[in-house]
């Protein structure tokens, strides 16, 4: 008998209520954090250390289901690439306000760091050289997130009634709007992206 | 004599107070905002119909700065798409919480317009095909807008002890830091993006 099995607090627990303040309200403090769990604050603090540890713990939680990428994997490496993109771009839109949190952070999650030795391993087969590998991740993780935010943006990202020239009018008109353009503004910059990085390639 | 020559209250100013809030709390209220002007909600009202109006407020503002693309200016258009970028990068860096918030609503700031308007004229001029240049700015303004948010990451996006992958872990310690490194990473996109784009251009 004893101790319950399941612990009552857990990273994940704490992390999913702090992600429903950010949603809200962009923001969370660890007393609203505690107040969610109905718990007292200090309890919250044996299992995090503060804020910090719970950005992270977030972090974990939005990008769980992103799949790793298997060595086993048919399929060319770039198609590979584009699906970890794509499920790392949909983690990210599904909670636009936790974005600049995430990115005001130094990555420390092994289950999402586990995302980016994934992307360097392929690219580090596939003859990135050593000193452009960091950059490349970057451009292709700043990519991602600029991404995940127009994913969720409002169905005209631009006011055709204010643009003044009549061709930015026109492509604002006839582009289609929601998901379906982002998603195909998405594709085309990995088009552009991916073809890049072929030339990189040494 | 009468009224005073100077407005108490203008947009400008009314923005400037809640980029102070946004950039403080990621968040702000009109009864904020007025507040901090030290002003009635109602007065905030005969200026401004509401929080919508205060977002594009803010876009104006931070964006003030960025030059207008000269019909004369000598230089290769591919340049002067790179300052362009380069200075809207640095607009949003400077108020990383805010981006959110930006790209959460349809741009209407004829200000902010223009500077799309410039975008849409030069990309048009090089023969970039009208069905694919709402495409193309949307890439290039996700680029932008997730660079931003790398430009003002902390000193190491990712904690190499937390790398498995030795290069991955290599990179991180040999890549540099700070702006340096994200200004060099944000310059291989622009590459490898702006390459791309010629290869698109009918």
């Amino acid at each position: 008998m004893g101790r319950p099995s399941t612990p009552l607090l857990s990273h994940e627990l704490i992390a999913e209520a702090a992600l429903g303040l950010v949603d809200r309200d962009g923001e969370f403090t660890v007393a609203q954090v505690a107040a969610a769990l109905k718990v007292r604050p200090s309890s919250l603090y044996n299992h995090v250390s503060g804020k910090a540890q719970i950005v992270e713990a977030m972090r974990g939680l939005i990008f769980r289901d992103v799949p790793r990428v298997s060595l086993e994997t048919d399929g060319h490496w770039l198609d590979q690439v584009r699906a970890l993109l794509r499920a790392y771009r949909d983690a990210f839109a599904a909670h636009p306000r936790l974005v600049p949190m995430l990115t005001g952070q130094t990555v420390t999650s092994p289950d999402v760091m586990r995302i980016y030795d994934d992307l360097a391993r392929i690219l580090t087969e596939h003859a990135i050289p050593a000193d452009r590998l960091l950059d490349v991740i970057t451009v292709l993780d700043s990519f991602v997130i600029g991404s995940a935010l127009d994913a969720v943006a409002p169905d005209q990202v631009w006011d055709a009634e204010h643009a003044q020239n009549p061709d930015l009018a026109g492509a604002i008109l006839t582009s289609g709007a929601g998901r379906q353009r982002a998603d195909r503004s998405f594709e085309l910059g990995l088009d552009l992206l991916l073809t890049g990085l072929i030339g990189l390639a040494g």
